[in-house]
């Protein structure tokens, strides 16, 4: 399958159009970038990395029934996948406090959660991708009620399968980001990516943080993060 | 009855203990503020004109069956009040896009909706008062879930009476912020204040805005404004 048209260049991917209408190549790219694109780098291997990372969580959730985007791995940093409209929608689920729901509700960073919070932000950038709530959700019809609770619903799924792998893999599922998108036949199916990228990721001994929070917070060692998270799904695979 | 200790002073009121454990007395101050206090000033009549515009509001919901603090009024800016557990939420109902809602949804200032929307708010200087979504709310045990099912729907029921009350004033009833308390027999009633320190209220046929934008905005004529809300509501009383 080879690329057409590039269709969308975001931060760190990149889509393409493909001969055939129902499928799209997905490149991811090594360029890194934080707060709103302030801060931006090119971390070597990280396409290559979050390739081989999203694939091994998707396949994960489909031999568990969950559908998803993905169709096949094309390259080192490449994926073939079906091609979605895609909600506006970055759906948040959290086990563990971090980031911005510290600052949000005043609990402190690492403190778990009974039950996992499911939150949805505005995917535009213009406006700095805000917290929604359901309300405003309906009032820019970005999905319409039936829709949205089977987001929930996918979303609960997928944390179950992903923080259960993890934690074999003696990591903690702190909190991860997902899109959906819904097909011709209105099928509503995972899109996007599962990566060190969109997710919180921290060794379950030690605390330490494994994910893009690295590079976030300076902490060095961002690309050895993301090799060590690889090295341990692979075994558990 | 008389004032014993000061239990709270906020931006816009002091509250005070009575010899009756039930009640309080609640002082409006003339006292203004906008933007997390960074913008204060005093504003004179302020207190009387809110007392006088609150009691109105409260009375009118009274006699729609809809239970509220309110008691009695003692003075210019003075009220008996019923004791109450405050749900720390800032509940906003709104009905024409303003403020925040077109910052977040980038809808145009203005745009009536076809339906209204609530929004709650963490009540939570230290944090900014931030947006919460109902998981946010039942993590944080703000209220449980019948509890924030029943002051949605008195909110909605409150937006009903003051929005229909208003237009026959000639006023549009854009947004409005509400807080609810639970009292001893659990019963929840609406607390706090309803002033145009609280809502948004603009005239119906130029749109000029006769409530506490007047302030923020440094468009002048701020107690203009109040003083015109309530001649209006007086006549429509």
């Amino acid at each position: 399958m080879q690329k057409k048209d590039m269709l969308y260049e975001g931060k760190a991917k990149k889509l393409y159009t493909t001969e055939d209408k129902q499928k799209m190549i997905m490149e991811f790219k090594d360029d890194a970038t934080a707060f709103d694109g302030e801060k931006k780098a090119s971390l070597q291997k990280k396409g290559k990395l979050n390739t081989e990372i999203s694939m091994i969580f998707f396949e994960l959730l489909e031999a568990e029934n969950i559908s998803t985007h993905y169709l096949e791995k094309l390259s080192d940093n490449e994926m073939l996948v079906e091609k979605m409209d895609i909600f506006p929608l970055e759906v948040v689920v959290r086990n563990i406090v971090a980031g911005s729901l510290a600052e949000r509700t005043g609990l402190a960073e690492g403190t778990e959660l009974e039950e996992e919070v499911i939150e949805f932000f505005y995917k535009s950038d213009e406006l700095g991708d805000p917290l929604l709530n359901s309300e405003h959700i309906k009032l820019l019809e970005l999905a319409d009620k039936e829709e949205l609770a089977e987001i929930r619903s996918k979303a609960r799924e997928i944390n179950n399968v992903l923080q259960q792998f993890l934690a074999e893999a003696g990591i903690d599922l702190v909190d991860f980001k997902l899109e959906f998108g819904r097909t011709d036949q209105e099928e509503i199916k995972l899109a996007d990516e599962i990566t060190p990228d969109t997710c919180r990721l921290w060794d379950v001994s030690t605390g330490k943080k494994l994910d893009k929070d690295r590079f976030r917070q300076e902490m060095g060692g961002v690309m050895a993060g993301y090799e060590e998270i690889l090295k341990r799904i692979k075994k558990e695979k």
